[in-house]
C-alpha cells in the first residue's frame, strides 16, 4: 500500500487547512487504495478567524493541534517527515496554506515559505516523488521550483496566476474538475476551491489529482 | 431543489461534530442534487479537547462558532430553524452529538436533549418529513422518540445499544455502509464512525443515509 503524506495547515478555510479539500483528499487517497500519513507544522497560526463573523479572534491556537481535528487525532509533527519512507505528498488548500506554511497571503510573490514545508516539498521533488498541490497551495511550489519553470494551476484567478509567473512559474488555466501534471515532473495541481462552485465540483478534481499522484508514485 | 437541515454540533470528533461524517453528508447532499442548510445552537461548548493528546484545553467555544468551519461560514442559528421551510433534517455524529447536543456522553439512558435540537427533531418528525441519525446521533433520537418504539442503529456497540433500548427505543445491528429506515417513519440511521474502519467505509454508510433521507423527503 503507497503511502502518501498530506501536510495540514489547521482546521478552517479561513486560518487553516479548508476542511473540505483536506477530507476529501482523506477520502480519494483511501479510495485509491493508498495510506494517508498527516502531518502540520508544530507552530502557532498565523491568526484566529471567526468563521462565522470573518473577524480576527483574540485567540491563539497551535496548527499541529488544531489539524489533529481533521485526521482524528492521527497526526505527526511535520518535523518528523521523512521523505525517504512516504511515496508522495500532498499539501490541500485553505488560506492556512498561505497564511501559515508560507506567508504568500501578506506577501505575494516575495512570501517565504515555512522552512519544514519547504524541506519536505525539495526532498519528494528531488527523489522524483510526486506532490499534489490544491487550491492556493501551488503558490508554495512556484516559489520552491518556480526557477524550474513548472507549470501550475490555481484556476483562473488573474492576480494569483501573475504572482505564480512572477515567482518564475507557469500559470496554465484549468477547469475545477481537472488536475494538471507538470510536463517532465511530477507536481500536480488542481484548482478546488479557487474556482469552486461547491463541494461536489471540487471532489471531482481532487479524486483526479489523488489518482495522478497516487499513479505516479 | 429539496432543502435538507444539517445541525453542526462543533468542529472536531472529540468535541464536536466528526469532521469526516459532517462533510462527507455534505458531499453527499450536493451529488444528490439537494440543497444543505448548516445549523448549530449559539452555546458554548461542554469543553475544548486537544485533538493531538486527548487532553481537555483550559478554553471556551462556541458550538455555532466553530461549527461555521465546517460549512465556510454558511450557517445559522439553530434558534432560527423552520422545519416548515425544509424538507428533512440530518444530525451527524461526533462526541459534540453527545455533549453539546444532549449529554449522552455524560448521563447515558438518563440523558437530556437540548431543547432547540429537541424542537427541531420533533418538528420534522410530526410533519412527517425525514431525519437522518448518524454515528452516536441515534441516541437523541431514542431520548426523543423511543417511546413510540423506533428502530435505530449505531452499528453493534452493546453498551450503547442497551441504553438505546432502556430509552424505548429498538436496537438494530448493521453494517457500516449500510442506513436503517425505522419501519413506518422517516427516521433513517447508520453507525458511521461507530463501526468505522476507515473514511472510505464510512462514506458509504453516509451516502446511503443521505440517498434515503432525500428519497423520502
Amino acid at each position: 500500500m503507497k503511502k502518501i503524506g498530506v501536510i495540514l495547515a489547521g482546521c478552517g478555510v479561513y486560518d487553516g487547512s479548508e476542511i473540505h479539500e483536506a477530507v476529501l483528499t482523506l477520502l480519494a487517497l483511501d479510495q485509491a487504495g493508498a495510506e494517508a500519513i498527516c502531518f502540520a507544522p508544530d507552530i502557532d497560526q498565523h491568526h484566529v478567524i471567526n468563521h462565522r463573523t470573518g473577524e480576527e479572534m483574540n485567540e491563539t491556537r497551535n496548527v499541529l493541534t488544531e489539524s489533529a481535528r481533521i485526521c482524528r487525532g492521527a497526526i505527526s509533527d511535520l518535523a518528523n517527515l521523512d521523505a525517504s519512507a512516504l511515496d508522495a505528498l500532498i499539501i490541500p488548500g485553505g488560506y492556512g496554506a498561505a497564511k501559515n506554511l508560507c506567508n504568500y497571503a501578506f506577501k505575494s510573490a516575495e512570501c517565504e515559505v515555512n522552512e519544514e514545508v519547504a524541506t519536505a516539498v525539495k526532498s519528494f521533488h528531488k527523489e522524483g516523488k510526486p506532490v499534489g498541490f490544491l487550491c492556493i497551495a501551488p503558490v508554495i511550489a512556484a516559489k520552491l521550483l518556480g526557477c524550474e519553470g513548472i507549470e501550475l494551476t490555481i484556476g483562473s484567478d488573474a492576480a494569483t496566476a501573475k504572482d505564480i509567473e512572477a515567482m518564475g512559474a507557469k500559470h496554465v488555466e484549468a477547469k475545477v474538475e481537472e488536475a494538471i501534471v507538470s510536463p517532465g515532473t511530477k507536481i500536480v495541481s488542481t484548482p478546488a476551491y479557487m474556482l469552486g462552485p461547491n463541494i461536489g465540483a471540487v471532489a471531482k478534481g481532487i479524486e483526479a489529482l489523488v489518482n495522478k499522484v497516487v499513479e505516479l508514485a
